[in-house]
Protein backbone atom coordinates (compact mmCIF):
# COMPACT_ATOMS: atom_id res chain seq x y z
CA UNK A 1 0.00 0.00 0.00
CA UNK A 2 1.54 3.42 -0.86
CA UNK A 3 2.24 5.66 1.47
CA UNK A 4 -1.53 7.64 2.11
CA UNK A 5 -0.47 11.10 3.07
CA UNK A 6 3.07 12.29 1.08
CA UNK A 7 4.27 16.05 2.08
CA UNK A 8 6.95 17.83 -0.57
CA UNK A 9 8.57 21.07 0.39
CA UNK A 10 8.71 23.89 -1.17
CA UNK A 11 11.21 25.96 -3.42
CA UNK A 12 11.90 29.13 -1.85
CA UNK A 13 10.55 30.41 -5.29
CA UNK A 14 7.62 28.55 -5.31
CA UNK A 15 7.02 30.21 -1.55
CA UNK A 16 7.48 33.28 -3.34
CA UNK A 17 5.50 33.07 -6.44
CA UNK A 18 2.32 31.40 -3.79
CA UNK A 19 3.11 34.91 -1.39
CA UNK A 20 2.91 36.81 -4.95
CA UNK A 21 -0.03 35.36 -6.15
CA UNK A 22 -2.38 35.52 -2.63
CA UNK A 23 -3.43 38.75 -0.85
CA UNK A 24 -4.79 37.48 2.44
CA UNK A 25 -3.06 35.47 4.94
CA UNK A 26 -2.80 34.97 8.81
CA UNK A 27 -0.78 36.97 11.36
CA UNK A 28 0.55 35.40 14.88
CA UNK A 29 1.63 37.78 17.29
CA UNK A 30 2.60 38.21 21.02
CA UNK A 31 0.50 40.26 22.98
CA UNK A 32 1.48 40.12 26.54
CA UNK A 33 1.78 36.36 27.32
CA UNK A 34 -0.49 35.50 24.68
CA UNK A 35 -0.66 34.48 20.94
CA UNK A 36 -3.03 36.05 18.77
CA UNK A 37 -3.88 35.59 15.66
CA UNK A 38 -5.27 37.36 13.00
CA UNK A 39 -6.79 37.46 8.93
CA UNK A 40 -5.14 40.12 7.46
CA UNK A 41 -4.60 41.72 3.84
CA UNK A 42 -1.11 41.93 2.27
CA UNK A 43 1.32 42.42 0.06
CA UNK A 44 4.82 42.09 -0.95
CA UNK A 45 7.30 44.78 -1.66
CA UNK A 46 10.12 44.64 -4.10
CA UNK A 47 12.75 43.96 -1.03
CA UNK A 48 10.24 40.86 -0.59
CA UNK A 49 8.83 42.22 2.86
CA UNK A 50 5.71 41.85 3.87
CA UNK A 51 3.52 44.49 4.26
CA UNK A 52 0.21 45.64 5.57
CA UNK A 53 -1.67 47.94 6.89
CA UNK A 54 -3.92 48.34 10.33
CA UNK A 55 -5.84 50.86 11.99
CA UNK A 56 -4.54 52.98 14.25
CA UNK A 57 -4.93 51.78 17.78
CA UNK A 58 -5.17 48.32 16.49
CA UNK A 59 -4.33 45.60 19.29
CA UNK A 60 -1.34 45.06 16.18
CA UNK A 61 0.52 47.44 17.67
CA UNK A 62 1.27 45.27 20.36
CA UNK A 63 3.60 44.69 17.64
CA UNK A 64 6.09 47.18 18.95
CA UNK A 65 6.55 45.48 21.95
CA UNK A 66 7.39 42.28 20.65
CA UNK A 67 8.31 42.33 17.18
CA UNK A 68 8.47 37.88 16.48
CA UNK A 69 5.44 36.75 14.09
CA UNK A 70 4.45 33.94 12.21
CA UNK A 71 2.76 34.45 9.13
CA UNK A 72 0.48 31.51 6.66
CA UNK A 73 -1.08 31.51 3.50
CA UNK A 74 -2.33 28.65 1.71
CA UNK A 75 -4.45 26.93 -0.74
CA UNK A 76 -6.50 23.87 -1.28
CA UNK A 77 -7.85 21.64 -4.07
CA UNK A 78 -9.98 18.20 -3.68
CA UNK A 79 -6.66 16.36 -3.47
CA UNK A 80 -4.02 18.65 -1.51
CA UNK A 81 -3.42 21.36 0.29
CA UNK A 82 -0.39 24.01 0.34
CA UNK A 83 0.99 25.69 3.22
CA UNK A 84 3.52 28.71 3.30
CA UNK A 85 4.65 29.75 6.59
CA UNK A 86 7.27 32.55 7.16
CA UNK A 87 8.73 33.84 10.42
CA UNK A 88 10.15 36.77 10.71
CA UNK A 89 10.11 40.57 12.76
CA UNK A 90 7.34 43.15 12.56
CA UNK A 91 8.15 47.09 12.57
CA UNK A 92 5.54 49.81 11.75
CA UNK A 93 7.35 51.59 9.27
CA UNK A 94 7.54 55.85 10.05
CA UNK A 95 5.73 58.20 8.09
CA UNK A 96 8.84 59.33 5.65
CA UNK A 97 8.85 55.53 4.89
CA UNK A 98 4.84 55.02 4.18
CA UNK A 99 5.45 56.99 0.81
CA UNK A 100 7.28 54.11 -1.35
CA UNK A 101 4.33 51.47 -0.08
CA UNK A 102 1.35 53.80 -1.39
CA UNK A 103 1.37 51.83 -4.97
CA UNK A 104 1.07 48.49 -3.08
CA UNK A 105 -2.62 46.91 -3.88
CA UNK A 106 -3.20 47.27 -0.63
CA UNK A 107 -5.84 48.64 1.71
CA UNK A 108 -6.78 48.17 5.72
CA UNK A 109 -9.96 45.88 6.02
CA UNK A 110 -11.08 48.24 8.43
CA UNK A 111 -12.06 51.48 6.61
CA UNK A 112 -10.44 54.18 8.32
CA UNK A 113 -8.92 57.68 7.83
CA UNK A 114 -5.77 57.04 9.58
CA UNK A 115 -4.02 53.66 9.60
CA UNK A 116 -0.09 52.35 10.70
CA UNK A 117 2.16 50.69 7.85
CA UNK A 118 3.45 47.45 9.18
CA UNK A 119 6.58 45.43 7.18
CA UNK A 120 7.46 42.28 8.02
CA UNK A 121 11.14 41.07 7.47
CA UNK A 122 11.12 37.46 6.37
CA UNK A 123 13.84 35.36 8.27
CA UNK A 124 12.84 32.10 7.36
CA UNK A 125 10.05 30.98 4.80
CA UNK A 126 8.59 26.84 4.69
CA UNK A 127 6.28 25.85 1.84
CA UNK A 128 4.86 22.18 2.14
CA UNK A 129 2.40 20.61 -0.26
CA UNK A 130 0.42 17.99 2.03
CA UNK A 131 -1.54 15.07 0.48
CA UNK A 132 -5.44 15.10 1.61
CA UNK A 133 -6.52 11.51 1.49
CA UNK A 134 -9.45 12.04 3.76
CA UNK A 135 -10.20 8.27 4.70
CA UNK A 136 -13.10 8.96 6.64
CA UNK A 137 -15.46 10.06 3.10
CA UNK A 138 -14.99 6.42 2.34
CA UNK A 139 -16.19 5.22 5.69
CA UNK A 140 -19.73 7.49 4.91
CA UNK A 141 -22.34 5.20 4.07
CA UNK A 142 -23.80 5.38 0.47
CA UNK A 143 -26.57 7.83 0.24
CA UNK A 144 -28.26 6.60 -3.11
CA UNK B 1 -20.41 57.45 -0.36
CA UNK B 2 -20.86 54.60 1.50
CA UNK B 3 -18.73 52.73 3.51
CA UNK B 4 -16.55 50.84 1.33
CA UNK B 5 -15.21 48.17 3.99
CA UNK B 6 -17.72 47.34 6.72
CA UNK B 7 -16.98 44.74 9.76
CA UNK B 8 -19.91 42.84 11.14
CA UNK B 9 -19.70 40.29 14.23
CA UNK B 10 -20.76 36.86 14.36
CA UNK B 11 -22.47 35.58 16.88
CA UNK B 12 -21.59 32.43 18.49
CA UNK B 13 -23.97 29.89 16.60
CA UNK B 14 -22.69 31.23 13.07
CA UNK B 15 -19.17 30.38 14.57
CA UNK B 16 -19.91 26.86 15.40
CA UNK B 17 -21.60 26.28 12.38
CA UNK B 18 -18.22 27.62 10.44
CA UNK B 19 -15.90 25.15 12.59
CA UNK B 20 -18.31 22.41 12.41
CA UNK B 21 -18.14 22.92 8.64
CA UNK B 22 -14.71 23.02 7.94
CA UNK B 23 -11.54 20.85 8.36
CA UNK B 24 -8.49 22.56 8.26
CA UNK B 25 -7.19 25.83 10.08
CA UNK B 26 -4.00 27.25 11.54
CA UNK B 27 -2.89 26.94 15.07
CA UNK B 28 -0.83 29.64 16.41
CA UNK B 29 1.49 28.31 19.55
CA UNK B 30 4.34 29.18 21.49
CA UNK B 31 7.24 27.22 21.37
CA UNK B 32 10.05 28.58 23.50
CA UNK B 33 9.60 32.69 23.54
CA UNK B 34 8.86 32.19 19.49
CA UNK B 35 5.31 32.44 18.53
CA UNK B 36 4.68 29.69 15.95
CA UNK B 37 1.88 28.90 13.19
CA UNK B 38 0.96 25.56 11.41
CA UNK B 39 -2.00 24.37 9.42
CA UNK B 40 -3.78 21.52 10.70
CA UNK B 41 -6.81 19.02 10.15
CA UNK B 42 -9.38 19.44 13.30
CA UNK B 43 -12.76 18.30 14.10
CA UNK B 44 -15.06 19.56 16.95
CA UNK B 45 -15.90 16.64 19.67
CA UNK B 46 -19.51 17.17 21.26
CA UNK B 47 -18.03 18.79 23.87
CA UNK B 48 -17.50 22.10 21.38
CA UNK B 49 -13.51 21.22 21.87
CA UNK B 50 -11.48 21.31 18.98
CA UNK B 51 -9.01 17.69 18.64
CA UNK B 52 -6.20 17.37 16.08
CA UNK B 53 -3.74 14.68 15.65
CA UNK B 54 -0.03 15.16 15.70
CA UNK B 55 2.92 13.14 14.90
CA UNK B 56 5.05 12.10 17.86
CA UNK B 57 7.70 14.20 18.37
CA UNK B 58 6.18 17.02 16.49
CA UNK B 59 7.06 20.63 17.52
CA UNK B 60 3.63 21.00 18.36
CA UNK B 61 4.56 19.10 21.60
CA UNK B 62 5.70 22.84 22.96
CA UNK B 63 1.81 22.76 24.02
CA UNK B 64 3.07 21.09 26.64
CA UNK B 65 5.27 23.30 28.17
CA UNK B 66 2.82 26.35 26.90
CA UNK B 67 -0.97 25.85 26.32
CA UNK B 68 -1.89 29.51 25.45
CA UNK B 69 -2.94 29.07 21.60
CA UNK B 70 -5.02 30.43 19.20
CA UNK B 71 -6.91 29.44 15.86
CA UNK B 72 -8.22 30.58 12.79
CA UNK B 73 -10.48 29.38 9.89
CA UNK B 74 -11.69 31.40 7.21
CA UNK B 75 -13.25 31.83 4.20
CA UNK B 76 -13.81 34.48 0.95
CA UNK B 77 -16.26 34.90 -1.39
CA UNK B 78 -15.37 37.36 -4.44
CA UNK B 79 -16.89 39.73 -2.15
CA UNK B 80 -16.09 39.13 1.53
CA UNK B 81 -14.00 37.30 3.77
CA UNK B 82 -15.24 35.69 7.04
CA UNK B 83 -12.80 34.87 10.00
CA UNK B 84 -13.33 32.69 12.75
CA UNK B 85 -10.31 33.18 15.43
CA UNK B 86 -10.55 31.27 18.78
CA UNK B 87 -8.51 31.58 21.97
CA UNK B 88 -7.80 28.65 24.22
CA UNK B 89 -5.76 26.42 26.13
CA UNK B 90 -4.40 23.12 24.25
CA UNK B 91 -3.72 19.44 25.90
CA UNK B 92 -2.40 16.26 25.20
CA UNK B 93 -5.13 13.51 25.83
CA UNK B 94 -3.92 10.97 27.55
CA UNK B 95 -4.13 7.44 26.26
CA UNK B 96 -7.27 6.19 28.18
CA UNK B 97 -8.57 10.04 26.76
CA UNK B 98 -7.78 8.92 22.88
CA UNK B 99 -10.91 6.34 22.21
CA UNK B 100 -13.70 9.17 22.47
CA UNK B 101 -11.85 11.06 19.71
CA UNK B 102 -11.31 8.09 17.24
CA UNK B 103 -14.68 8.02 15.82
CA UNK B 104 -14.20 11.79 14.85
CA UNK B 105 -13.13 12.63 11.07
CA UNK B 106 -9.38 13.16 11.90
CA UNK B 107 -6.17 12.02 10.91
CA UNK B 108 -3.02 13.94 11.23
CA UNK B 109 -1.43 15.09 7.86
CA UNK B 110 1.89 13.28 7.90
CA UNK B 111 1.12 9.50 7.78
CA UNK B 112 2.62 7.98 10.77
CA UNK B 113 2.07 5.24 13.03
CA UNK B 114 2.44 6.58 16.39
CA UNK B 115 0.82 9.88 16.90
CA UNK B 116 -0.65 12.44 19.73
CA UNK B 117 -4.18 13.76 20.31
CA UNK B 118 -4.32 17.11 21.15
CA UNK B 119 -7.51 19.12 22.30
CA UNK B 120 -7.93 23.06 22.42
CA UNK B 121 -10.69 23.74 25.37
CA UNK B 122 -12.17 27.09 24.12
CA UNK B 123 -12.19 30.14 26.16
CA UNK B 124 -13.08 33.17 23.53
CA UNK B 125 -14.42 33.05 20.35
CA UNK B 126 -14.79 35.73 17.58
CA UNK B 127 -16.12 35.68 14.24
CA UNK B 128 -16.34 38.57 11.68
CA UNK B 129 -17.07 38.85 8.18
CA UNK B 130 -14.90 41.79 6.11
CA UNK B 131 -16.67 43.14 3.13
CA UNK B 132 -13.78 43.13 0.40
CA UNK B 133 -13.67 46.52 -1.55
CA UNK B 134 -10.05 45.86 -3.51
CA UNK B 135 -10.26 49.12 -4.79
CA UNK B 136 -6.95 48.90 -6.90
CA UNK B 137 -8.68 46.34 -9.06
CA UNK B 138 -10.68 49.54 -10.49
CA UNK B 139 -7.26 51.37 -11.17
CA UNK B 140 -6.43 48.66 -13.70
CA UNK B 141 -6.08 49.58 -16.94
CA UNK B 142 -8.68 47.73 -19.12
CA UNK B 143 -7.16 45.08 -20.70
CA UNK B 144 -10.25 45.19 -23.91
Amino acid sequence: MSDPSPVTTLTDDDCWEMLHAQEFGRLAFHLADEVHLVPINYAVDADRRLVFRTAEGSKLLGLTMNADVAFEIDEFTEDEATSVVIRGRARQLEHHEEAETELLPLRPWVNTAKFNTIVIEVDEITGRRFGLTRPWLHMKPHED
